[in-house]
């Protein structure tokens, strides 16, 4: 292992993220103050950055500089945090707080909160169309993004979300769900490091399996640890998916099942990246966190 | 003149813009099928399609074919379709109708108008990934696209706009943010046809001069028709500005100096033209349409 502490490493391309974003978002001194104030509100200094390390992770096990991956990585990011201003929102999930900070629409207001996560995904494609790859490989990493955010992606998953609410969806439901709300802009985060990588079809198919399994174990973990995890660690209290009568695994599944299954996806992670010829060990480590975090 | 009544070759375009349209959507059959109901009604069946033109006017004024340019023109028109959709949104202007028809948070419901919205924006910048052009093209496209819709551009004069309600704005002011609300987008689907002819530096400088006038024009004759046009074709009541305090060149210049200042930027863009080595004719054509037009 050429990084015994993937955590010192995973600061470090977090830390590249925070400084991408910083740079490129507008600053609030310059008119539209109100809504520039609001993209920066609703995108720096908070969150895991999970999706940007996971295009570092992928890149960088094929040998590409990070420093070449910062545009796509913040591009990744900026996706992310639209979906959550715009999922906050009153109409919405209607939440107050997030990270421990007021969301977007209670620090600013609901117009702003619109604007602003519109302005977020547009600032996405505008960052991917300046990243330093030959103009064909651009083309490729904006049209994959774009699927992922859109109907056939995040936004599609959102609105199976919200078509569920009152309704009992089973397991099918619930991984068709997840598959396109979050699912989705996690498999794109490491095609997308793939596609900077010229890795070859082989090596894009394996790591779209591993990426697949990734995001459905992230979820299955964050649905346990709403019911067990420890309050302090995961910034909220307990239970709050049962309060919402949210479908989750556990209440699907049951607890020992949806462990199970969380151990069957840490062991096609594996099996995954055994078929891509690259220094995996930080996708690995990846996959180790998403099935056994704490928060 | 190849097209002695532009008015039927402008139909051909907006029709293929439609068709257009109508083949990318996806089916509100397929699920989520409320928000792809959404999507569609928002977008089809109406508008008189003026960036579409632009695309087309300014493209097969170099000899581009009309069929290599209808992704181009769909995707602008996603732009604007999107910026309608949450433009209308209660906490921003709070329109119950638009063309008629109920907007899209009245007939359907406000998350999923956002979401329409949303996955509305991310179809335009896929759709012209798949543009007929070299990927450097596409690129140049993308990015030009990019900054005309964000918080540079379209959102940021939204953003200007509301920042603007309870103050009253000057000349300066009113052009700043009328440039950036909806004269972004205009010069965006201009130069997006210039780009898919391959027009050089000079042509794409003087299409520049020649889509800010037009953009303009088109404000001056959007404020005079909400003074003096008849209701019939405006297909909306007089004095809706006045009766918001909205701010408007004739409230601001006077009638005479508004009607001027359109006179003014007629012979703008005829000068910009004369500096452009093609077709014009339909160019010409839309900027007399955009400075005299009765609805």
């Amino acid at each position: 292992m050429t990084h015994p502490d993937p955590g010192a490493l995973w600061r470090t391309w977090a830390d590249r993220c925070e400084t991408t974003l910083d740079r490129i978002l507008p600053a609030d001194t310059v008119a539209p103050q109100r809504l520039h104030a609001a993209m920066r509100h609703a995108t720096l200094g908070g969150g895991k950055r999970m999706r940007p390390l996971l295009v570092y992770a992928t890149g960088t096990a094929f040998g590409i500089d990070a420093a070449a991956l910062d545009g796509t990585a913040a591009a990744v990011e900026l996706i992310h945090a639209y979906s959550l201003v715009h999922d906050d929102l009153p109409a919405m999930d209607d939440d107050a707080l997030r990270r421990g900070r007021p969301t977007v629409h209670v620090a600013f207001d609901e117009a702003t909160a619109i604007l602003a996560g519109d302005a977020l995904q547009t600032l996405a494609f505008e960052l991917l169309c300046e990243a330093p790859f030959e103009a064909g490989v651009r083309v490729a990493m904006l049209a994959a993004l774009a699927r992922a955010s859109g109907a056939a992606g995040m936004v599609g998953g959102q609105a199976l979300d919200l078509a569920a609410v009152g309704h009992r969806l089973d397991t099918d439901g619930l991984r068709t769900m997840h598959r396109a709300k979050t699912g989705a802009l996690i498999r794109a985060s490491v095609h997308l490091g793939a596609l900077a990588a010229f890795a070859d079809t082989d090596a894009r198919s394996a790591l779209d399996a591993y990426a697949d399994a990734l995001g459905l174990a992230f979820q299955i973990r964050d649905d346990i640890l709403d019911v067990e995890g420890d309050p302090a660690l995961i910034g909220k209290t307990r239970g709050k998916d049962a309060a919402h009568d949210k479908p989750t695994y556990p209440a699907i599944l049951g607890m020992q099942a949806s462990r199970t299954l969380l151990d069957r996806l840490a062991a096609d992670m594996d099996a995954a990246l055994d078929g891509v010829a690259a220094d995996t060990t930080q996708l690995r480590a990846l996959a180790r966190f998403a099935t056994t975090r704490a928060h």
